[in-house]
């Protein structure tokens, strides 16, 4: 509880708590506004204003003439009350962000170093031996068919389960309008260049993931940025802004655990986004990589499931369930776009690679994908608060971050005038790496932002998030330091 | 022989025989001027002209005050005199030329289809037993690797291994300077993205690969053409001319047994091409798939050993002599210009395919590659003839075919006014599809051309290829009946 906030916010985040806890189930009824006017000792209005933050944050619904109720859907990521500036538009790349992101990336593959800044699952998480075992047999089986080109779409047997997958986001993929791709990122990629041409303009998220800044800064397309936050996403209301500000060829959008926020865009949101893309003419392209990676089932639906199909691609991998390295993906959407992202597909790779094509298509076909998807659910639910516990217990006072329910990321926002890149350079010498705010921005903004991928706990781990937040306190307490002549740091004074 | 040539012609064909027959051999020295004049009974001056001409298809070269030697080098494909129309110059891809090789390639992945449109190496020409068995124990002994991101550039034991292959071509690059991508089609694709913007002009051949016409208007690029010959390809002529036309930003050529045509580039005029290229400040983006297809050794060199390495990517893959499925190819060149590509790989497809990967890297390692390579060339060498004979049995008369020197494929150029693609038209009825010459150029030219693959041999491919031929001989009836009133087929005479 922070007792700097206003106090409907203290009384939101401590109903937010008890749902958290489980204290309130999800679709439980919540006690009355009059009730917590009694037991926080506050306000009427001031207990209104905690339930309208609560709805803002997709945690609790209002029915009408009954009350509120905890969300039946999964939960949200609760945004903890963060407050973080945003700034959107359209712009370039700026060159700042683009050598930031450059450098985090090479940091990030190093090897020896604590990598906190890529969302690759650990190894031991994913069924490694299974699939070997499975690619092994397969390719023995049938070593002509594993050399020989797996053309566009890519295999039946593998489509047909993708559609499966794909069915529990609310999407009915035709086994005909699935194309198998080399991961998500190909296949927003294959998607993109299907869609567009150089100089159109795309909207996307912000913050948002650098690889989408990057991708579109490469192949000369134009990003609008508008705000994602935390607890619901992308607002319906900022996307019909920006479509009604200027020509708009294509929406880039993660409805489900948003990369770097968590945040998911509750249903009547979706809806209504889905609509406002039709009104306007405009292709949804969207990331669902996360959607399966729901800490609490049912999973949530695709935006694509309320979305004119005969403009919407939907993108999504198995690399964050099965295996980041054999890179099967998909896209798939209205035939007519699937059979042009097909095109795309076959003039820019040929093919995707065989041996992972059969060896995916036997795993999925043998049943085991579920459990998996299961256990990967059980870690992330696992590692990701005992991280948020070292960021809570490390870093400078004041400091908020995510609560996902879904996905492996944390959002991590410092008090204003904590410069994460600043941190970055520092911890980087050590052997460290994260993702600083500055990379989830096309200008650059978020300076007092980072991501913390908690894709694992260890010990090592823990001390490395740790260094992250002492770091962070340094800088926090220079910057203090700064601003009031003789305080602590300056020399001057003891 | 063909007695409609002219003398000094059918004297160079003759000569060309005898030297693809090794009756002389590669460096021997040829009869004199005067020795010709006396064996032939022709004119010094046919005799003369007929040198020039072996001279031009880069079969044999003059040494001053000494004669004309045998090129040592490795053959280069004889055009056999042929004539057809070159159209050149920018200008986008016509809707005819896309349309039609979009029918073509959705025709040439039907299955029970015969093939002859695409070039993939038949299956048991393949190691595939070898590759299923050597990527099985590595996926089996090291799973956890497996199912991880195999982050750009890619495993460094493969790399190394390719640098091996590359050395052949006279091109020394490190091991760091190399790219892994899924197959050279994606090298091509990131050399194109990393080193051009959308609006860039790029230098490519005609007749060219047509998946290269469809690359470079789905990148927003405009495509220059030069003309491409059977016997030597491009002439560094041709390249200045358009250099000096207008901005280029790169060219993208095919210098070893290029496809369709077969045409390689001879040494000298490579050298001239890169002088030309690093002149005008012009990157050069070279396809050298077929480079190791060589049916002589040693292969020829890289066209990238005589250009600016600064502005130089050489792309490649296995897809032709390991294989086409497992998708591993490598772009490499300057060290700055491949730090890019590795960051264009990153940010459109993340990674190539792990499984993949080791199981390429095992077979290098291993050791087989050359007895593979050298087995598919021993294919190639008797396939191409014997697809070629029936072409000459069965074509219309006047038809000429090239005799490749390297690679599996066969540029056929029939007499004016045949039309390849009503050809096309009546033998897809019959389930047999090959690569009409329209798709080889942005305007549709080249409509009596046609280019077989000779990727294998059977009765049935035998028959395919007699039955195409026996269409164009109907079409040909019909052409000269529609010019010749009352002539054959038009049914008003006997």
């Amino acid at each position: 509880m922070n007792a700097d906030l206003p106090l409907y916010q203290q009384v939101a985040d401590r109903i937010a708590q008890l749902i958290h806890d489980r204290v309130y189930e999800p679709g439980e009824r919540l006690p009355s506004i009059r009730d917590v006017h009694a037991d926080f000792s506050v306000s009427i209005n001031t207990a209104r204003e905690a339930f309208r933050v609560l709805e803002d944050r997709g945690v609790v619904e209002a029915r009408s003439q009954s009350g509120h109720y905890v969300r039946t859907g999964p939960l949200v990521c609760d945004d903890d009350g963060m407050e973080f500036p945003v700034i959107t538009g359209s712009a370039p790349l700026s060159r700042t962000a683009d050598r930031l992101t450059r450098r985090v990336l090479t940091d990030s593959m190093r090897r020896g170093w604590i990598n906190l800044a890529t969302a690759e699952p650990p190894a031991d998480l994913l069924p490694g031996r299974r699939l070997a075992e499975l690619t092994a047999r397969a390719l023995r089986r049938d070593p002509h068919r594993a050399v020989a080109y797996e053309l566009p779409p890519g295999p039946e047997l593998l489509r047909a389960e993708i559609a499966k997958r794909v069915a529990r986001g609310g999407v009915n993929a035709a086994v005909d309008d699935i194309l198998v791709t080399a991961g998500c990122l190909e296949a927003v990629f294959v998607s993109l260049l299907t869609v567009c041409r150089a100089g159109d303009s795309v909207l996307i998220e912000s913050p948002g993931f650098y690889l989408f800044h990057q991708l579109l800064d490469r192949l000369g397309l134009k990003a609008v940025e508008v705000p994602s936050r935390p607890g619901t996403g992308v607002d319906p209301d900022d996307v019909r802004t920006a479509l009604d500000a200027g020509p708009i060829r294509a929406a880039l959008l993660t409805a489900n655990f948003s990369n770097p926020t968590g945040g998911t865009i509750p249903e009547d949101r979706k809806r209504e986004i889905g609509r406002i893309l039709a009104q306007h003419g405009v292709f949804l392209i969207e990331d669902d990589i996360y959607g399966e990676m729901a800490w609490d089932m049912p999973r949530p639906a695709s935006l694509a499931a309320f979305a004119d199909p005969a403009r919407t691609v939907l993108c999504s991998s198995f690399s964050k369930s099965v295996s980041p390295g054999y890179r099967i993906g998909w896209v798939t959407g209205g035939a007519d776009l699937v059979e042009r992202a097909i095109h795309t597909k076959l003039v820019t790779s040929a093919a995707v690679s065989t041996p992972a094509a059969v060896g995916i298509s036997e795993f999925l076909a043998g049943g085991g994908y579920d459990r998996w998807i299961r256990s990967a659910r059980r870690h992330y639910r696992s590692t990701v608060p005992r991280l948020r516990e070292a960021i809570a217990e490390s870093f400078p006072a004041g400091t908020r971050s995510t609560r996902p329910a879904g996905g492996m990321v944390i959002w991590v926002v410092m008090p204003a005038g904590v410069d994460s890149v600043e941190a970055y350079e520092r911890v980087r010498r050590e052997g460290v790496a994260f993702a600083p705010g500055p990379v989830f921005s096309l200008h650059g903004a978020f300076a007092n932002c980072l991501r913390i991928n908690a894709t694992d706990w260890s010990s090592e781990i823990d001390t490395a998030v740790r260094r992250i937040g002492a770091v962070a306190s340094d800088l926090a307490r220079e910057s203090v330091a700064t601003v009031i002549p003789g305080g602590i740091g300056s020399g001057t004074s003891g």
